[in-house]
């Protein structure tokens, strides 16, 4: 309704504006039916063309921040006409025949976004192709052999047979992953030969002239798609995780950063968090995403830092370690809603300084892997947050000082003998307020033990991938740095 | 290592068969290098049969397992081997001359393991082409007139220009989703027709020509897939949602009897707990199914009990309230984990209630999808759920007298005014044993306002697409069974 109203208001600006009159549209009760259907039709134009141009404005928008798709579809775009070149040069046109068309397919079907994946389909057309080819000419040839009669029924049969074990072979997961195009230009391939090869002869020359087209579309997209910005499966991936790893740490920070500061001390803090929010939801979301990259990344040659051999597997089990962690931050960030400011002040100095151990630990992994060089403070990080833990523990094993009396605490919090009235009811109110600090408590020790596993995860890759040590002068000056920083910020926000 | 072993012993096993002999090929090493070289080779062959026998074997689990698979293959075939009549029968190769290939290409192409995907690309293939074609057309039209010498310039730029535009848009969100396939149509179809329009003239018939054959081709499928044992994208999600309610909800009751039950009471408990993890896994894991689902099941007609505009984009929303769920569920199984057995017993039947009330409103949820009837004793069962709830914090605050009094609590739990001597260390001790337990009540109390989403999810599903209310008694009968079992249960267990 609202967009009608919108439309019906553009188009009485628009025919003002083209009248040059005052004269407006408004009593179109007066001019009938007619009037109301024209009123109607130029209403939905002008719907139409909002939407179109919401749409552009969406596709403009996605390309100013992602100029790397534009780029691909210029890509695709120079791949598709220098193919078409081939039409044009007679002696080329002339070489391969009609099946230049296969070189057109070929590129439009293979050209992906990423060279990993363009490979991948290259690969699996030529492979399908081949054997499909060889494999559908010697049943041709049998076929032959068995006489007019039967030949028809080989044919079809093999077809029947072949193509639904193919179909099947892609629903393995072994299959699926790698070969499934390769599954379904087989299926394609000997369908087509086996059923054209009863008409035509010359067999081998058809499949020798297909067979050039395709390799040439096949060259063709991937010398563009490697030479012209390049886009890396592998180095996405490097960055997907990399880059979630910095999120994490942010979003760890965040949201007890946030727990410990509800009254609001700050203004716009409103985007803050959606943005901290938006942290662990990242990683949350990106396993799909990961794991066709990973799946892509194994057929890209070496390029930039990465060997033809990185263990891309294992950036993986760095992502599900990371979503594991985040499933923790995903709960604390649900189940922590106290408003006790008088327990929450007594812990919340030590809960921040074990999120932001835990966060720089985070931190250090990425640095570790964005620089793909080991890291020589790691473990003293990771001791340095672990200590944190138990000093987060021996704070809990005084809470229950504060909350047996828990008046006198603002004045000396470490004195419990001054009243022993200890009145069990008084006790359970304030149980009941320290649960979600507890639970608090509780997840951050969690987050603390997968922040390890990440740890693990990444020094498996470091292992794998031989990252080079980095000078201990230099992993200190990292370390003192990052202690810095989250503590200046904790303190800015307490 | 463990492979080729396997490989020699198999192999020298097959040789004795042959045989007939007890002549063993143990003593290589008197043989030379060329005995070495044949046995290598043997070995390669028989690792290579082996790895083949276990991809077979595989198939054939999987196969076994899910006969869909196996048909969706013979409908393949079936529609690859109808669609090759074309080229035996005279009358009809006559009537769409070698265009036949486009037939066969559409087949493979188009035919999906749903009937929604197969739709969706059909619709896509169809729109594309007819689109470009004309498009072509139009451009070569303009071509032609404007003089040879600028006719090449003009369609390599038209190539160069809808290709890239194109494929960029294939990256804008709402194309990709629905029409990502079409789009790479459009740009395979107009390259071929304005690149082809160069040398033959008669654009149109060939036009006629090809579109026909594509019809035919996802006609064929259309039909075949409808008709032979359809597998509906919609009734896929359907099952795929409402089995995963009741993953949750075996999970759920599965990790807190778990915890309660940490000395392992019974036998063959590890199948059991690792069935029961399975269960929130699938959940976490299920997102990108879900939404290429619901992506299909919009294009599908009304089936079964679905009609066409069932409403299934909220399919995805009651997911992600289930995937909200599986966190804390995750979260909980990893970071409870405590030996204190006299705090742990004080509020086991009280969070084995929690836990079985929230898992009979996730049944019930689930039976409410299932039957696609409203549950009138869906809001009994949430009110019972958050009884519970209270019950658990009420039980919550009679802990402090557990701790402060540790050791006669064996004999009378509920008298704390028999010993006064309140000594901080204890109460310390004792408050870090409930932590874990504390740390459960309150991951338990957030699943229940999660679990109320899920609720309020399936309660939009159940608005949106009508079902209908069940009787009160049925509703009634229901819940009273829904309470005994987990009741008995929990009862087995504890």
């Amino acid at each position: 309704m609202a967009q009608e109203k919108e439309a019906t208001s553009a188009m009485e600006w628009r025919i003002k504006m083209a009248d040059g009159s005052s004269e407006s549209l408004a009593p179109t009760e007066a001019r009938g039916c007619p009037g109301i259907a024209w009123l109607a039709l130029k209403g939905l134009v002008v719907g139409l063309v909002m939407k179109v141009c919401d749409f552009l404005k969406k596709a403009w928008d996605l390309g100013h921040n992602e100029p790397r798709k534009v780029i691909h579809g210029v890509k695709v775009g120079m791949a598709l006409t220098a193919v078409s070149l081939f039409y044009y040069m007679r002696p080329l046109y002339e070489g391969v025949g009609g099946n230049a068309m296969w070189a057109v397919m070929t590129v439009v079907v293979v050209f992906e976004n990423t060279v990993g994946a363009t490979l991948s389909k290259s690969i699996n057309r030529i492979c399908g192709t081949l054997l499909a080819g060889f494999l559908a000419i010697g049943i041709h040839w049998i076929a032959d052999r068995s006489g007019k009669d039967f030949e028809p029924f080989i044919i079809a049969f093999s077809v029947f047979l072949l193509a639904s074990a193919a179909t099947f072979s892609r629903f393995i997961p072994s299959v699926k992953t790698r070969f499934d195009y390769g599954a379904m230009i087989f299926i394609l391939t000997f369908s087509l030969v086996s059923v054209s090869g009863y008409r035509v002869d010359e067999l081998f020359d058809l499949a020798t002239q297909r067979m050039s087209t395709i390799i040439i579309g096949t060259c063709l997209c991937i010398v563009i798609t490697m030479i012209i910005c390049p886009i890396w499966a592998g180095e996405q991936l490097h960055m997907l995780i990399t880059g979630n790893m910095d999120k994490l740490a942010n979003s760890l920070d965040g949201c007890v950063a946030d727990y410990f500061n509800d009254s609001g001390d700050f203004a716009g803090s409103d985007k803050e968090s959606d943005k901290k929010l938006l942290g662990y939801k990242c990683v949350l979301g990106s396993k799909a995403t990961e794991e066709s990259m990973a799946n892509f990344a194994r057929w890209e040659p070496a390029h930039s830092r990465f060997n033809f051999r990185h263990p891309w597997k294992q950036y993986l089990k760095i992502g599900a370690s990371m979503r594991n962690c985040a499933y923790c931050i995903e709960a604390l960030n649900g189940c922590v809603s106290s408003e006790n400011e008088l327990t929450k002040k007594h812990i919340s100095n030590i809960a921040i300084k074990v999120s932001s151990r835990s966060s720089i630990v985070i931190k250090e992994l990425a640095r570790t892997m964005k620089t793909m060089k080991k890291s020589s403070a790691i473990d003293l990080l990771v001791g340095e947050m672990n200590n944190a833990v138990l000093e987060l523990q021996e704070d809990l094993k005084s809470l229950p000082n504060l909350f047996i009396n828990p008046k006198p605490l603002l004045q000396e919090p470490e004195c419990p003998e001054n009243n022993t009235t200890t009145k069990a009811e008084a006790e359970a109110t304030a149980l009941m307020d320290i649960i979600p600090l507890v639970t608090l408590a509780s997840l951050l020790i969690e987050i603390v033990a997968r922040v390890e596993g990440m740890v693990s995860a990444v020094e498996e890759v470091a292992k794998l991938a031989e990252f080079k040590a980095v000078g201990a002068e230099k992993a200190n000056q990292n370390q003192t740095s990052n202690k810095i920083v989250p503590n200046q910020s904790a303190h800015q926000r307490v």
